[in-house]
């Protein structure tokens, strides 16, 4: 059978040629609301599906509540699982001492909120070798079966801080006719990064203290982000020190594909085609990531956010376009080192 | 900029993927409602862009009062623009005595509405050598000017009808956030037909009397359709016996680009890979037909319609969607018979 998935640059071309159409129309515009929408208002937009900056939005109840000492009393001891690693990257690309690149997922500890904030406002995250992150993303405050009258109501480790976190956006959930599938708590510091990727979900991320700065790019960027295939590892603790180690995972665990470019505020690691938008989100304010969006997220300080991941629509045509822009270019292995020498040649000599 | 890969088997190929995928997610389904949506219910499927069958709308006067008696008595002596064409097929491909093909758009002929559908009633429309057609298609009872304050309103050649067709359909115009560009009157009979072709229009189309017959095609299929190059020409009246002679336009006109298929629904006329969706629409029936799919108009009695035709939105990525559909593959000459469509045997196949 043949194929043509060895033209690359038939395919390298089509994807830059969607990717100009559409900033040629599109450019690098995001509204700003300075309420929150009507469900109306927010099906045209999840409909236009470009990231929308929302001031003065209704507030939950976190943000006058959720001071250092509020957050500890009512947690108490309750256990959490926060993310620890050496360099704040949980769930991104890090490379052994031996120059091998991996996919490395975070260690997980379990400890008190009144531990973890202490360790974050010592500056001790910062300056010692392990970095804390609270960015469980399973749904760590509701999870979809919340909404299953059906299901059993699994507890929330953050089971305290539900009555402050409304469990779904009336406008959000209206617009889109379903409930979210997770809503997730971050709390994190200026050690901490999310690397860039994007996720098949409406996203309404409200900044509750501190502020978020997102760098974006649409779907039709992905060719930009160079993604690659890497092996799968997670941080452990040595039985003997203590200390955190990556653990490659057994060759059984299908390899993780993901961006390539580390950091992409950084100037050069991305194609002049690429027009990132950069909007930080402060405490009050809601971000609109539509789904298929690519995001890279830092923090200066101390910040803490919620999300509400929806499910995006499957019917009609978004996922077919997101697929196809994700499917055009095969992902080659992120350790060929030939191969990255090779294509990035390729890349600025044949079309620039 | 870069353009797009020259290797037509590659193109289609890709073509092929994305029509199997949304034919996969989609299949054939249609919705049925059973009374008008609300404007967010309404957004909700302008974003899923499939067609709708709408039963119990809220009716238009014309639908209680639209007699033959009523609309002679209404429109009195005031000429209305009629196409006529010898084989009611306005604005299709012809070919002419020669075996030429053209573009031909229909000779169009001011009479008085009791001679419009004396014509039709008689058959005579269907046993003569000229074919009647009321599809004017240019706004013929509400164009844009009439929405914009600002601008003169041109005197509609229906204006007698006007009070039984509500300018706009509140629950489009809300979802849209726009009034229409353009509202319709169509009337016919079975032996007119509208070619297929697509618009990128949102279309809200009414039956007010009779039944219309529509063959559709999601925009994914386009290259099932086979679309070719057909130089234009015109119908006119010979001068002396006045019979229709077509008459092919200055070299100056452009081509116009058309479905080579001449009737979707005879069998073996579409590739298998084709899935049409068959739909009647029956007086007091609503079809909401989305921007950009492809549709075949029959009707077998005397029909009369109203369609409100609305801006698609061009933001985001529908409109760089259609244009990719569309633009992938070039369209070849009609009048070509050298060129012989060449299918393409490569499997297309998505890295993931
Ligand atoms: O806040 C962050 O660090 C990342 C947020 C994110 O990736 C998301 O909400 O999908
Ligand atoms: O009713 C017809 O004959 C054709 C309708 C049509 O093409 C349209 O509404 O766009």
């Amino acid at each position: 059978m043949s194929t043509i998935s060895d033209n690359r640059a038939d395919r390298t071309s089509l994807l830059r040629w969607i990717s100009d159409e559409y900033h040629d129309l599109n450019g690098t515009h995001h509204d700003v609301l300075k309420a929150s929408p009507s469900p109306l208002e927010f099906s045209r937009l999840v409909h236009i599906s470009r990231p929308v900056l929302m001031k003065n939005c209704e507030a939950p109840d976190a943000l006058s509540r959720w001071s250092d000492s509020y957050l500890i009393d009512k947690m108490g001891d309750a256990g959490i699982s926060v993310a620890v690693t050496p360099n704040g990257r949980a769930d991104a690309v890090t490379v052994d001492a031996n120059g091998q690149q991996y996919f490395a997922e975070p260690y997980v500890q379990t400890m008190s909120m009144s531990n973890f904030l202490a360790t974050l406002s010592s500056g001790k995250s910062r300056s010692r070798d392990e970095i804390y992150y609270l960015q469980s993303q399973n749904g760590n405050m509701y999870r979809s079966s919340y909404f299953d009258l059906h299901a059993e109501n699994e507890p929330s480790e953050f089971e305290a801080l539900r009555e402050d976190v409304p469990s779904e956006i009336s406008w959000c959930s209206e617009a889109l006719d379903r409930p979210p599938d997770a809503v997730n708590l971050w709390i994190g510091d200026g050690a901490s990064v999310t690397s860039i990727h994007s996720d098949p979900y409406e996203n309404i991320y409200t900044v509750v203290r501190g502020a978020k700065h997102f760098t974006l790019l649409p779907p039709t960027a992905g060719w930009c982000l160079k993604e690659r295939v890497y092996p799968h590892a997670t941080y452990m603790r040595s039985p003997g020190t203590n200390a955190l180690i990556l653990k490659p995972s057994s060759s059984e665990v299908p390899g993780v594909r993901w961006s390539s470019v580390k950091d992409p505020t950084v100037p050069g690691s991305l194609p002049p085609e690429a027009h990132p938008i950069h909007i930080t989100v402060n405490a009050g304010e809601t971000l609109y990531l539509p789904a298929g969006w690519w995001h890279f997220v830092r923090q200066s300080e101390i910040t803490i956010a919620l999300n509400y991941w929806y499910d995006m629509e499957s019917r009609g045509t978004a996922w077919v376009w997101l697929n196809m822009l994700r499917g055009l270019e095969p992902p080659p292995p992120g350790n060929d080192e030939d191969y990255v020498a090779e294509q990035s040649d390729k890349h600025f000599e044949l079309y620039q």
